[in-house]
C-alpha cells in the first residue's frame, strides 16, 4: 500500500497566485501526515470564460476538437504554478498534463468519458517522494487527440485517478465545507452531514445539490473510493465523507432534502391509447439528447381512449423538446401541449428508507397539511420526489427538513475531527 | 513532391482575434496558390509576459521544467484559435502541439535544441486536404517531458519543420517587411534586399539585425530551405528571400551594414605572459555560459612580460563575468579589470567580399576620415567588424552604407513580385 490521497482543488480555490500558495500549504499538510499526495486542479478562476470568449470572437460555432485544444491550456497553467509553489515551499513536486499521464478517454469532444488511466509514471514520481500535480478536466484519446470531460470534469478526473491509483481517499476541496441535509440558503438550520452513502449522494446531486457532480459520484462508486467534500478555506473542518452504505455508522431514514428548480413540466394532452405511442415519444426525445426525469401517464380519460403524458425536462431543453413534439404531431395525434415552468422538485433521500415503510406517506401528509398540491410523484429505492408549485418550495423544504428530524445539528462532533481512514 | 510551404507568424501577428482572422486570410491565400500549408505560430502578443509574471508572483526562482510547462500553454491557445478561424473561413484545418507532432528535443529546459521531427501525422493531415497549425517554441523529450526552445524558438520550429517536411519554402511573417542593408531607423535610405545568403544573414543576425534568429538561419542552412522574411501587414510585399549563395542572382561585395549596441568590452590588464592563461580565462567564462564575441590579446607591454586581454560580451552577462574574474584573480594574477560599456560594433557583411581584397581597408579608411577611433577589429570570411565609441555609431553606419554602394534602392523591382519558387 502506497497510502495515496488524491486532493482536488476547483477553479475558485486556485483563482490567483495567493490562493495557489494556500493550496500548496494544504497539500504539504496532507503529505506531512505520511501520505503520498496526488493533486488534481482545474483552470484558474475565470480562465475558461476568457478562453470561451476568445473562441466566440473568432466564430460562433467552433469545432469541438479545437475547443478542447483551447480549453485544455487552462489547467496547464495551474499545474505548473502549483508545482512551482510547492517547490518554493520546499516540497518536491512535478506537474503532468493528461497526455503525459495517459488519461485515456473516448474519442468524443467536450464531454468524453474516461476509459483508462495509466499509473506507471505517477507511481514513479510518488516513489521519488514527489507530489504529482495533474491537470483535471482533460484527457487524451488513443490517437493522441486532446479531449475534455465536460461538466464536473475535474471532480471526475480526481475520483477516477483515486480509483486507478487505489487511493485510500479522494478529497474534493471546494467553496462549501460539506454536504448539508438541505440547502442552507433555504433552511438556515440545515445541518452538515458527517457521512453520506454514494447512492444518497447521487440522488442528492441529481436533485440539485450542486456540491459534487453525479458523474464523479458514479465513478467513486465503481472503485468504492471514499470521497471527502471539504472547504479549501476552512482546512480545520473535516467536511462530509461519501462512502459505501456498508461502512456508514449511522442510518437515518432520511439523510437530506433536495430542491431542484431547474426543470419544467410538459404535458402532452389527449394522446390516443395505442401501443407504442410512449415509445415513439421518448425515443424521439432521446435522439435529440434530451434527458427526461419524471414521467406520468394518466388514465383520466379512459372513456375517450386517450391519455395525458406528463414529463419533466431541463429548462434548457425546452426549445428542442417543442420541435420534437411538433414533428410528432401527425404521428401520435395529440390534441395540444401544455408547458409549466413554475415547478419545483422536492426529494427526500435516504439509504435508511429501504425497508422502513411510511416515509412516503409522511412526506405527502406534511405537504397536504400545508395545503401544498403535489403535481407529480416519483420514487426510487432511496428517494421520494414530489413536484410542487415553485412558490411553495421553500416552505415545503423547511417543513420536510423538520419532519424527518434533520434540524438537530451534529456538526459539533465532527469539527476538527479527521476520520481515521 | 507535396508542394509544402511553411508559414510562421510571431506574437505581434496573432496579438488579438482580429489579427488571427487576418492570419487565416494569409494562410488561405497561400493554399489557394496550390500549396500544402503548415503554419507555425507563437503565443499571442504579451501572453508570455503575463505567464512569466504569474510565475514570479509564486517564486523568484521557478524550475525550468515547470516554467516550460507553463509557457507551452501560450501557443496551445493560438493554434486552437487559428484553426477555428480557418474553419470559419471554410478552410479545413487542424491544430497540433509539439507533443502531438513529435517535435523531439534534448532533455534540457528553457533552451532545448530540436533533435528530430516526426512527419507522419502532419503528412496524413495534409493528404486529407487540411492546413496543419503547429505550436512553435515548444518541444518534447523522448521521455515525454515538455521543453521550450528559448529565444528565436518559433522561428527555429518553423524552419526545422520546413526542413523535415522537405518544404519548398519557409515564410517568416513578422512586423518588418524584409531584411535591409542596415537599420532604417539609423539610415533612412537603407534599402530592402531582394535576396541574401544564409551566411550573410547569419552574420547580420549575430550582428544585431533582429529580423531572424541566428539559430533559425543555421537550421535553414542544414536543409538548404529557402526562407522568406515578409510582413504580416503588407502581404503584397515579397519581402527578402534567404537562400544558398549558389542560388543568388546578385553578388555585391557588401550586402549590409549591421550595428550591435548590446555588447560591452572588458579589458583584463597586465596578465602575465604564461602559457594557458587565456585558456583558463575563457574556459571559466564558458563554464558560466558567457558567450564571448571579439577577443584581442595585446603585446603592448612585452618588456614587462604581461599582456592586456580585451574581449566583448553581452551586457546582461557583466555581473557573472566580473564574478568569474574575481575568482581568477589569484590564479592568473592580473592587475585590474576595465569595463567599457560605451561601445558599438559595426559590421560590414557580404558573401561577395570573399576573394575581393580591399573591403577591410575601405572600411578602416572611411572611419579614419571621419576621425572615428577603432577600438577592436575582428574578421571572418564574409564579415569585417570594428568596435567604435557608441557616440560615433550612427554617423559610421551611414558613411559605410554609402561607401559600399547600398544607398541605391532596388525595392521597386521586387514589390508585389512573388518569386517563382
Amino acid at each position: 500500500m502506497r497510502n495515496i490521497v488524491v486532493q482536488k482543488f476547483g477553479g475558485t480555490s486556485v483563482a490567483d497566485t495567493d490562493k495557489i500558495k494556500n493550496v500548496a500549504k494544504a497539500v504539504i499538510r496532507e503529505k506531512s501526515l505520511g501520505n503520498n499526495v496526488v493533486v488534481v486542479v482545474s483552470a484558474m478562476g475565470h480562465t475558461t470564460d476568457v478562453l470561451v470568449k476568445l473562441a466566440n470572437e473568432i466564430t460562433s460555432n467552433p469545432s469541438g476538437r479545437e475547443m478542447d485544444m483551447l480549453l485544455s491550456t487552462g489547467e496547464g497553467v495551474t499545474i505548473a504554478l502549483l508545482a512551482m509553489a510547492l517547490q518554493a515551499q520546499g516540497c518536491n513536486a512535478v506537474s503532468m498534463n493528461a497526455m503525459q499521464v495517459g488519461i485515456i478517454t473516448e474519442n468524443v469532444h467536450s464531454k468524453a468519458r474516461i476509459l483508462d488511466i495509466k499509473t506507471d509514471k505517477i507511481y514513479q514520481h510518488l516513489d521519488n517522494g514527489e507530489v504529482v500535480v495533474i491537470a483535471g478536466f482533460q484527457g487524451v484519446t488513443n490517437d493522441f487527440e486532446i479531449t475534455t470531460l465536460g461538466r464536473g470534469g475535474s471532480d471526475t478526473s480526481a475520483v477516477a485517478l483515486a480509483g486507478a491509483l487505489n487511493a485510500k481517499r479522494c478529497d474534493i476541496y471546494t467553496d462549501v465545507n460539506g454536504v448539508y441535509t438541505t440547502d442552507p440558503r433555504i433552511v438556515p438550520h440545515a445541518t452538515r452531514l458527517k457521512e453520506i452513502s454514494y447512492e444518497e449522494m447521487m440522488e442528492l446531486a441529481n436533485g440539485g445539490a450542486n456540491v459534487l457532480h453525479p458523474r464523479a459520484v458514479e465513478t467513486a462508486t465503481i472503485h468504492k473510493t471514499p470521497v471527502r467534500v471539504r472547504s479549501t478555506f476552512k482546512l480545520e473542518d473535516a467536511g462530509t465523507l461519501i462512502l459505501g452504505v456498508d461502512e456508514m455508522e449511522l442510518h437515518r431514514p432520511v439523510t437530506g432534502v433536495a430542491l431542484d428548480m431547474s426543470q419544467l413540466r410538459i404535458v402532452v394532452c389527449d394522446v390516443p391509447d395505442n401501443p407504442g405511442v410512449a415509445a415513439a415519444l421518448f425515443d424521439s426525445l432521446a435522439n435529440e439528447n434530451i434527458s427526461i426525469d419524471m414521467i406520468i401517464q394518466s388514465y383520466a380519460r379512459k372513456d375517450l381512449n386517450t391519455n395525458d403524458i406528463a414529463f419533466t425536462i431541463d429548462k434548457a431543453d425546452l426549445n428542442s423538446a417543442l420541435k420534437v413534439l411538433d414533428k410528432l404531431k401527425s404521428t401520435i395525434n395529440y390534441s395540444n401541449v401544455f408547458v409549466d415552468d413554475k415547478i419545483a422538485k422536492l426529494s427526500a433521500v435516504g439509504a435508511g428508507m429501504v425497508g422502513r415503510p411510511g416515509i412516503a406517506a409522511k412526506m405527502f401528509r406534511t405537504l397536504a397539511n400545508l395545503g401544498i398540491n403535489i403535481k407529480m410523484i416519483s420514487t426510487s429505492e432511496i428517494k421520494i420526489s414530489c413536484l410542487v408549485d415553485k412558490d411553495n418550495a421553500d416552505e415545503a423544504v423547511s417543513a420536510l427538513h423538520s419532519v424527518f428530524g434533520l434540524d438537530s445539528s451534529e456538526i459539533a462532533e465532527v469539527k476538527g475531527d479527521l476520520p481515521n481512514i
